[in-house]
């Protein structure tokens, strides 16, 4: 099994196509900062079993650890510049799963144009466990904050809620298999390409990791303001529409990794367009008014609630 | 025990005293880059007895983690601003441990006035698995990197050499227990102003994470020169110097953070100046010459060789 020093020759420094990453051979890299540009920078960690199954192909565990870190670039309206990597790494890992995790992390590098900067790679006696610093930029002051939605909004979301949810219950076999759900749940779409396209339209922004009722809490009280969102209007994909649980999966699973943001009522009619330029279903579940806290509204306009085992009529 | 929520308001957001950070309310960092400088960025991670020992005091574990990332910065002549923090914690660390850990981070905040830019906090039933991202930066064009290093030139370290390798020894009992060595093993000094010194000064620059040789050997490689080292010459501390193995650690053992650099042999006269501002040793233990590897000689001009035991004579 390679050592330190093999694995950073022969499994990472392929990965080092950025000039930035002075070939992995430095103590650190070096960025020339894009001109008239602010930096985006975030970090996720994943450890085995609790955000990935350990017996997942190792190159979607690098492509999830990769695009979940990129979401949040997404959700800050970013471009993505490159990442660092850190693999806390146990022994069973042989070298060619060392191999078939960085052909995940080539194949994402190839489609989004990014490269790998620097990192680190440890062992250790516990669970694999991941982490990436992903490095962003977008024009200077332009950055969508979560703290912009004001009265009169309208809530957005991109794409379709809950399938990762119900993918992972695919996964275990609570449900019925579902080659897509499944695939949803081991693959995020980070929507680099909506993020950047909602600066100077979106007033707030956020994608959805924690669920969207969290995720949307977490924009209402950055901002100030109170959110009515229809639960019929939520966008559901045809693999999930008619399973049990699926509304309960789009307000409250995670891992969807899709875009919620607020943009002006005004602008509304700019979504349609949009959508299909982005080939991205863009569907408004929601309006802001003044006030705080979130209502989910039932077909029948009665609020829905929350309790224990999902949700629930009041 | 404090949820992902609460130890991001409670714990993390009191260190998010840059307003690059955003107050950790957001899905990443937003940070202007100072203009005419290029970025540095580093990642280091760190496992509970592994890299450290999990009942060490964890403010000095925060520390640790902290210190041997801006030894990194230091290694290439940067300026730190801030940094990202990945914890995996175990289920037995208490509120109280984390507001330790905290406190650590803080009191090096305060002593090198950078701030905690954002992160991710997540839990594993595996040991403590901590991660950082440090960010620092240079004026354009100027970091110092590992391959300049020429014929000619004499090598330099700072400080004392061996004495965190033996500190470690001390802690377990292997070796009389000494304070001042376990503390150079607990509380790495990341030589920030030396970096920052030696900028249009050194021709390489390294930290001696690996070990002298280890680390000589990768600024060797990558400038294509060869090396002669008196071990006479190593500087020793006065609690290392008299102790067995004290040589094989300044050879050998790692984790000192010491700066190790190249400069040309007619600026040598620079260092007592240099050495006597910064408060610090700075020793030249050996020259530079054309060809490859590395030869330690020893008080008799010998060559020393490495074994599995440590230095022996040929």
């Amino acid at each position: 099994v390679y050592g330190e020093f093999d694995f950073i020759d022969k499994v990472l420094k392929p990965l080092a196509t950025d000039t930035a990453a002075l070939g992995l051979v430095d103590d650190a890299a070096v960025l020339t900062p894009p001109p008239g540009r602010d930096l985006v920078l975030t970090k996720d960690a994943m450890v085995a079993s609790v955000h990935f199954l350990a017996d997942d192909p190792p190159d979607l565990i690098a492509r999830k650890l990769l695009r979940v870190n990129l979401s949040d670039l997404a959700a800050m309206g970013a471009e993505p510049i490159g990442y660092l990597l850190a693999l806390a790494r146990t022994r069973d890992l042989d070298d060619a799963w060392l191999h078939r995790f960085a052909d995940g992390l080539a194949q994402d590098q190839a489609e989004l144009g990014i490269g790998i900067l620097g990192g680190d790679t440890v062992g250790t006696p516990g669970p694999l466990t991941l982490s990436i610093t992903a490095i962003g930029s977008v024009p200077r002051g332009q950055a969508l904050l979560r703290s912009g939605a004001r009265p009169g909004d309208v809530v957005v979301v991109s794409g379709t809620l809950g399938d990762a949810a119900l993918g992972l219950k695919s996964i275990r076999g609570e449900i019925a298999a579902s080659a897509f759900l499944a695939d949803r749940y081991r693959l995020p779409r980070p929507r680099l390409a909506l993020g950047v396209a909602l600066r100077g339209l979106a007033t707030a922004l956020i994608d959805v990791s924690d669920g969207l009722v969290a995720d949307l809490r977490h924009v209402l009280e950055a901002s100030g303001v109170e959110a009515e969102v229809e639960a019929a209007r939520l966008p559901l994909s045809e693999a999930a529409r008619d399973l049990e649980g699926a509304l309960a999966a789009a307000l409250s699973g995670g891992d969807d990794y899709e875009l919620l943001f607020t943009i002006p009522a005004a602008r509304a009619d700019e979504l349609a367009a949009l959508s299909s330029r982005l080939d991205l279903p863009l569907t408004c579940i929601g309006t802001l008014r003044e006030g705080t806290g979130l209502t989910v509204l039932d077909r029948e306009g009665h609020p829905l609630a929350v309790d224990g085992g999902g949700w629930t009529h009041f």
